[in-house]
């Protein structure tokens, strides 16, 4: 997707440096972050450089890449598992990067080209998956529309496309006449600032609002249909996603207003037959109480927004049942959320 | 209320002096304001030193007795009519305002005497009428309840008690074990500002969400009902209030939660017929780009928290529909959100 007029990936190599966007100083500054070894590689992931289940999965394959050619091929299994332990070390609950790492292991005890060619492919893929969950979700965009999301799903997560940002992409490119509400996401305020400043960067036609919001315009006839990334999804269909996206397909029920989840069917837990399975990570109160800006000097700055003394709240996620779900758009087409209908996609 | 284990009204008189709690400062420093003279009032309303229907009612009402004090018997009603207009302009929106100096203006054509006791009975029955809702809405709170609110409709914007806050109140003061969800309410976080602050000083125990989890805690069970302050409410029941309240009613209606709106019954105005009609004020988009609180130096600052470039939309208010409604506490009674009930309470 484009920043400032040029094309960028969240994250992508450079002969044997692997590149990202260092989404840390965004939406205030736009850094491309360079790593010229595995351990920069893996100190970048650690500190949220770059962040996103796609996009880390990306930097592990990458990271995989760099130990490949600066390995013998008689060191190459043996640096490649040590490679491995490392990356899959940085995040230990994102899955995505021992999918990565365990790939490009695997490739390499066939050949050394199959291991780069699957480092390349993981990033690559997820490209690819955005793109066709693009092309798939702009069936549901009319000319005209506006379309709420949530949170952040968009490229900078996914390498390129993004999940829910993906079907908005694809309008906008087709010449779609769209208006995008795009929801601040309280309270790490991912939609305020990374969606914001994504459609922003491509010139789609957008407006942050308050999460309070969504439900009034909704009313108002503004909202044509939703659409919301997705952290998790049970094999019924119920989806984790960012706290708040519950209680905007509650809304959108209530308006008769389409609601959809978009992601890879990486993202499909056939493990969790439903969404009570999924546990619900709670956060420190200080994301609640304390918000991080640019003060009148352009510094980062760190400010006490709530009562002091009062003790906050702060899970990450919450469970949106299937029947408020309208559909999933996948990168091999859009499904109802039924075990059934999920169940064909394997 | 108490603040620091002292009653406080949230405005009150000393002799000639005007004396108020500072809400620009809260919650992170506690001040009393003193206002001597009627120009030093007014000033304190238009810059909201003082804040909230009930209160500017009673700084206007206080307004017109420093007016009293300050004549003879000979020039008082030319004064007064002169105070009127002055305190009526601080906030020209507020009705609070004119409805306070109407009234000791008109008594002041009676008496001297008569108009002194109308200019202390405005912010006295201001106060009385929140204890009467907290005295009906107790009725509601079962022992062990845990009650969601959003927005702050407390004894700081209604002299003393408050509105969605006086059952609360009434419910910790007579023994009950109670717990009270207190939603942020981004963009100005009234919530976690002003009734986190208000609960944490009176003792009640309580913790900040994000206006986000709402939904998510309901899911869980976690909420027993809701109670809300309202900004008008129309003659069937519609009722319009902080933004981010009709979301609430919709998913504790989608939970069968019990949703109840508290408010004096002047806030019912009988000439608007229903809640489309209701304008809703648009504010600034700076209110959800810039964020204001304290930095590490203690020092009140601003910092910009949306990514530069994109615009925001402000709505400040919404409209629940009545058919969401389960009750309307008022300092008569609860009521039914309906044309019949509520004609029956004038």
């Amino acid at each position: 997707m484009k920043v400032n007029g040029q094309h960028f990936r969240a994250i992508w190599m450079e002969k044997e440096i692997v590149c990202m966007i260092e989404q840390n100083k965004l939406p205030f500054e736009f850094e491309v972050h360079r790593c010229k070894t595995l351990d920069e590689t893996c100190f970048a992931i650690k500190t949220m450089i770059t962040r996103g289940a796609g996009s880390i999965g990306a930097a592990g394959g990458y990271g995989m890449l760099q130990t490949i050619y600066s390995s013998d091929q008689n060191n190459l299994l043996n640096n490649l598992h040590k490679a491995k332990q490392k990356i899959d070390s940085t995040r230990p609950t994102a899955v995505n990067l021992s999918y990565a790492t365990n790939r490009v292991l695997q490739a390499a005890k066939v050949s050394r080209d199959f291991a780069i060619s699957e480092a390349f492919a993981v990033g690559d893929e997820c490209a690819e998956h955005g793109r066709l969950i693009g092309v798939h979700g702009n069936e549901l965009i009319k000319n005209g529309a506006n379309i709420e999301t949530h949170c952040n799903a968009g490229w900078l997560a996914l390498v390129d496309y993004g999940s829910a940002l993906a079907p908005i992409y694809e309008a906008f490119n087709s010449g779609k006449n769209i208006f995008v509400y795009v929801d601040e996401t309280r309270p790490r305020s991912q939609g305020a600032r990374l969606t914001a400043w994504e459609l922003n960067q491509h010139g789609v036609p957008h407006a942050i609002i308050p999460d309070n919001a969504g439900a009034h315009y909704m009313s108002q006839k503004k909202i044509d249909l939703m659409i919301v990334g997705a952290d998790r999804i049970a094999a019924n269909g119920d989806t984790a996603n960012k706290i708040g996206t519950l209680e905007k397909a509650i809304a959108a029920k209530y308006y008769n207003i389409p609601f959809y989840v978009a992601a890879p069917t990486s993202t499909i837990d056939l493990n969790t037959s439903d969404g009570n399975l999924i546990q619900i990570e709670e956060r420190g109160e200080e994301e609640v109480t304390f918000f991080t800006g640019l003060n009148n000097n352009s510094e980062l700055t760190e400010i006490q927004i709530a009562s002091p003394g009062s003790k906050a709240l702060n899970p990450a996620f919450d469970v949106t049942p299937a029947n408020l779900i309208t559909g999933i758009i996948t990168e091999k087409g859009i499904i109802k959320p039924s075990l059934e209908s999920i169940k064909k996609l394997f």
